[in-house]
């Protein structure tokens, strides 16, 4: 009983406190403090993960705290919100001890640093099963700037971010697919799976520009359903202009038939956005001033539903248009 | 895979949709939004509980969507903050089926409107394990205000609301004690255990008023600990004044041998506070007022540790000072 209360009090001495900002209180407290500017909003987020289900159980621990703590990231982007701080739960079977601990938290606090966060609090529980970590992301937006999924209209142009299909692929490599890939290219692939880069810069910059806006994780085609959905609009996307890394037209030439498949992946964590064609040159602007790639993909229609199509407009059929847990 | 997909969405639109505020967008978007008032603070806590471990497995699903929901309620109280919004995190064997969620929500929804509480999101995944259900509470202070543990001062008179050990004793009925108290008292005492009664409107009434609070969760004699260690202060607490309930007495009446354990028993969830000498006829109003036992039972002294002390000032031993997870 003494060993497991010097336990918990212990573990947030060392590997959580040094985390903490300035209203996590130092962690000593029954809650934690968040300041409200006048004219923001808070903008909150949370991601659940399960060891064997979203990553697997002997992953690197600085990874799984980075993956974890950067889906989250990514859905403040997606909504146009700068990242403040989080609160970490985590329930943990016996077998997960210090070391592992360490290396989780030494992950987080480098993720911290880059990405100008701090720990505000959380728990820690134990459990039977497998470890279960979630994490509630704090953001702020201007009061009436956040950038919702309801607000494209037919007209608009859809852009993405970055490239799609590295994680799906990164996957496939871990799986052993693909075992002669070049190094260099079986690298960036499975680095893209495990450390997605949320669009921190991008998405509040694009506040006052786009209309509607997602982040690409069930799958492209999926998340752009979910803006046509709630904007009750419909859309086609140009399969061939779907933007890939050289490392995934490398994969992709020595088996063309993944390539559609791309477009229904997920774990890519870019950013899905609709805009007016007016906004095309500003998009351009801020592509070249971020030095992130910006791809228009498609369009906005009236109706409903998502429609892959080729370049001379035929409709392509499309395995299975995204991947959730449940 | 698409009766999976289908799931997700069902289960959210069935069962947490109703129960989401104007903030949680329907749970329609990637984050939620909280509204910032000028002058204040937002506070933020959060707690997970396991199945197997913080409640029974069958343990009604109402009640433990409840006790959830207070736990967390009670941490705001104890900062001084009015309880805002909540977001939920539940990770779920295959097992708990719509019915079980049914059930879940429907506690949720009911102490909602109790507290005047909103869900602002959240997320669900599935785990081979137990069920791990974790809660985010948001609630809001005047800047300033919050009340923490690190400002007891020597001289302070220590105060407690409500009644002290009959979460312990309840648990002891549900483990089959006293199997021929009377069904008044064991309803009670079972009732304590399973539906805390968080002190949300003690607790902003106290701002202003207690100089370091906490609320009762390891147990009165450990949580006045943290109160003192953060506050770098000592503390006596006169046993014989520890409030019981009417049928904490009775059980306490059969088997003596409790009485001095039930001041190191937890998850009594009532608050616990200090306050200078001067403020004891305010708390005396402030107890009538809201109707609301407050009762003085220790004080701040200048040192270091918790001495439960006879009414004689007379040490008394008492086997543990608290229980917790890890």
């Amino acid at each position: 009983m003494v060993a497991e209360e010097l336990g918990e009090f212990e573990r947030i001495r060392r590997f959580f406190a040094p985390l903490a900002g300035p209203g996590g209180l130092g962690l000593l407290d029954d809650a934690a403090l968040v300041d409200c500017k006048a004219g923001h909003r808070l903008v909150v987020t949370a991601d659940a993960i399960v060891a064997g289900v979203h990553y697997l159980p002997d992953d690197p621990p600085e990874l799984v705290a980075r993956k974890l703590l950067r889906v989250n990231l990514s859905d403040l982007a997606a909504m146009g919100a700068r990242p403040l701080h989080y609160v970490l739960m985590t329930a943990l079977p016996a077998e997960l001890g210090p070391e592992w601990l360490a290396r989780f938290a030494k992950g987080l606090g480098e993720d911290q640093r880059r990405f100008g966060i701090d720990l505000l609090g959380g728990d820690s529980v134990s459990t039977s099963g497998p470890a279960v970590l979630s994490l509630t992301a704090f953001g702020e937006v201007v009061a009436g700037m956040e950038i919702r999924r309801n607000g494209a209209k037919p007209g608009d142009l859809v852009w993405v971010s970055g490239t799609i299909g590295d994680a799906f692929l990164g996957l496939g490599l871990l799986r052993g697919s693909h075992p002669d890939l070049a190094s260099e290219h079986r690298g960036y692939l499975i680095r893209r799976f495990q450390v997605p880069e949320p669009r921190t810069e991008l998405g509040p910059a694009l506040c006052g520009i786009a209309r509607a806006m997602i982040d690409v994780s069930d799958g492209l085609l999926a998340d752009l359903g979910h803006i046509c959905e709630t904007s009750e609009v419909g859309a086609s996307v140009e399969l061939d202009k779907l933007p890939l890394s050289h490392a995934a037209r490398v994969v992709v030439d020595l088996e063309p038939s993944l390539r559609p498949r791309l477009a229904a992946t997920g774990d890519d964590y870019e950013l899905l956005f609709t805009a007016p064609v007016a906004a095309s040159e500003t998009i351009a602007a801020l592509s070249s001033h971020l030095n992130i790639r910006i791809t228009m993909i498609g369009k906005i229609e009236p109706g409903a539903g998502v429609r892959p199509v080729a370049a001379d407009g035929q409709l392509i059929s499309v395995d299975h248009t995204g991947y959730r847990h449940f």
